[in-house]
């Protein structure tokens, strides 16, 4: 172990979920108990943030405010979408972290998100290298999409799906309240992975979930559809589908670019979508003619604080910490990642994935744990998710409503 | 006190709340308790179970399960939208009904519901009256809308603001993480009157919550609407703007008239809405070209009852207890209601008011309530909603998913 001291700086990137702030809890916390790390800043916005010189100084918060952070929803520092060029092309923006990192004496870099934001990590630590300047870089996963390669979950994931899931019993009832026809179609985030769709079926799996349920990992087939709600209408006289709003058809099509609303794509150049359920309700409305009803869980699916999975908030604060102390001892340029232990009741270890490898790799869910009509999960899926949405977390209440970390953000 | 002795039924109507289960476990388990209730009838699907004579017999449910009522939520026993016709026009539903009474000796009948519900009680106990039975007919109010007339409060709105200004907290928090322009339109229930869209003032008030807040006690202004939301963006970039679905200009117009979808109306001649949001969403995309989210809150904010309020599921417990016991003492023609007790904390007493008076008549947000810009609530409208959702109520968790009640629903 070689000791290097200086500052660090952690920064949060992409879309918000329940548990980042818990992550973000554990880095700060223990970066601040550690002795080689000699100041802890926050960025705000992230990489923004780095390059804007608009950082935080940590060590001004209260430590009852950082403990909140733990069930505190969406990102407390402020996120960003912003894509580093290739320093190839554009090194404008990788000479002027440089220049930040001497000026703080920055030796510690944690960033914690997604695919893109793995790159960001990667990228930086690359051009510091380079450019002769020891840094020790460590990603720490988040995202609820689950989608991140080398790692058995991802944090946020848990939550995301044990809100999903909890909601699609709730609506389950509701929805069967009435003994006339009603046919509910829930869109489900998941651009191209669909594992917060299939989050679904852990209510189903109670009893109380969708009859059918569509993932963006074979293609959607309306006529398909259409025939297997239909025969479930005409038995039951009520039908839920969960349809992935990243749900295409053969040709790759968007049911969401079924409309006429123009799609727009965000700065990584992904389309965005939505609007997948008040399609696909309008269709069945005109071919089954009974009541329909098309719900986005919109998103409430990610921020969804109030009933978060405790597995998975203790998991983002453990994937925090351990960030830290593998920096400290030494190691850099790498995600640290989840490996579930061999028996019967489920434990979860740390492992580390290179930067290189995790980068822009999405990982999907695996066909075989599909049902062979294309149109449900396997009880591995179940066997798999299950684990992830176990116990109950969620912010103290103060009078009736949530209490979340307000912190002081004393910039430096 | 004329002891009556003779069987009771209950049923549940109108659309579902987190607590009309609650209210249901009050009725069931007081009736059950009660000598002179002789049987204690469920009815499925509210009055069109009796007419069908599909009753359940409840002295048959375990006593667990009657318990996991109160944090179900949804109708248990079914529910209805059935307007019976005045007695004048045709009878022949009410003769059925007396039929059905006479045969099973049922001398109470309790009837959980919203305006239409206590006018179906009322049509009831007149037509027994009129016809020399001896029968007690007793309404417990329900309704996420707040609307009952005579009460100062109705059982499910209190879960319903909890649910509504602790989604909004969370979106606030989501709706910032960019340091980039967002306009989020969030749609909130309520036909005509505006106590559910109002109860995000409640999230404002802790400082996470909308900008802007109208409801449909006013007319709704686009140009106004647009310039106010205007404002806002250009002074901070974020927007956060709560509209009841119900929201209609001066005209009359409904704002989800104002898209291609034809509207339908219900049973009871009620115009179904929906579509505010997007509609909404999609003007003011139109107008400040920035990233705009509209959000429905649908299904989820009349069921989400694991973020119950603790104050609304044990007085929906009361109403029903309560009703009972009056009935059993020879109360009849009068639905439960509730008046809050002077003093500086929160009571809540029981009080009665006559079926004529609360049928049909809507209670509507005060105008003082509404702030001078027709944009938000004062403190008087605070200090009367925050009690209500005072304390966390939900269902156990079993295997990291909500344990529901599970009636094994045995016919007589």
């Amino acid at each position: 172990m070689s000791t290097l001291k200086g500052a660090c700086i952690f920064g949060q990137s992409g879309g918000p979920t329940s548990v980042i702030n818990s992550s973000a809890a554990g880095v700060i916390q223990e970066a601040l108990r550690q002795d080689s790390i000699t100041a802890v800043y926050g960025a705000a916005h992230g990489i923004k943030g780095v390059l804007d010189e608009v950082l935080y100084d940590m060590s001004k918060e209260d430590s009852y405010e950082l403990d909140l952070l733990r069930t505190t929803p969406s990102s407390s520092l402020g996120s960003v979408r912003y894509k580093l060029k290739s320093a190839d092309d554009d090194d404008s923006d990788y000479k002027k972290l440089l220049q930040v990192f001497k000026k703080y004496n920055v030796r510690y870099f944690f960033y914690n998100g997604g695919n893109d934001s793995m790159d960001t990590c990667n990228k930086i630590s690359k051009y510091m290298q380079s450019s002769g300047y020891e840094c020790r870089v460590m990603g720490v996963p988040k995202t609820i999409d689950n989608d991140l390669y080398g790692t058995d979950h991802c944090p946020g994931y848990g939550s995301a799906a044990k809100y999903i899931s909890t909601s699609a019993m709730e609506i389950f009832l509701d929805a069967r309240v009435y003994d006339t026809g009603m046919i509910t179609i829930l869109e489900i985030m998941g651009r191209n992975a669909g594992w917060l769709t299939a989050s679904a079926a852990l209510a189903s799996h109670r009893g109380c979930g969708p009859d059918l349920i569509y993932l963006p990992e074979l293609p959607f087939d309306m006529d398909k559809f259409l025939d297997e709600v239909g025969k479930i209408y005409k038995k039951t006289g009520k039908v839920i589908a969960a349809v992935s709003e990243g749900a295409k058809d053969k040709d790759g099509r968007y049911v969401a670019e079924m409309s006429s609303a123009s799609l727009r794509k965000d700065s990584f150049g992904h389309t965005q979508l939505g609007g997948t359920a008040s399609i696909l309700a309008s269709i069945v409305k005109d071919t089954f003619n009974t009541k329909v009803r098309g719900i986005e869980f919109s998103l409430m699916q990610r921020c969804a604080a109030h009933l978060a999975s405790l597995t998975d908030v203790e998991e983002a604060y453990l994937a925090g910490q351990m960030a830290v102390r593998y920096a400290v001892e030494g190691k850099t340029d790498y995600m640290v990642a989840f490996e579930r232990l061999p028996g019967d009741s489920y434990r979860c270890g740390i492992k580390l994935i290179k930067l290189d490898d995790v980068a822009n790799t999405e990982k999907k869910v695996p066909l075989e744990w599909i049902n062979k009509d294309g149109n449900g999960l396997t009880d591995d899926f179940i066997s798999y998710a299950l684990p992830l949405i176990q116990g109950e977390s969620g912010p103290p209440f103060e009078n009736g409503l949530p209490r979340f970390a307000r912190l002081k953000k004393v910039r430096i």
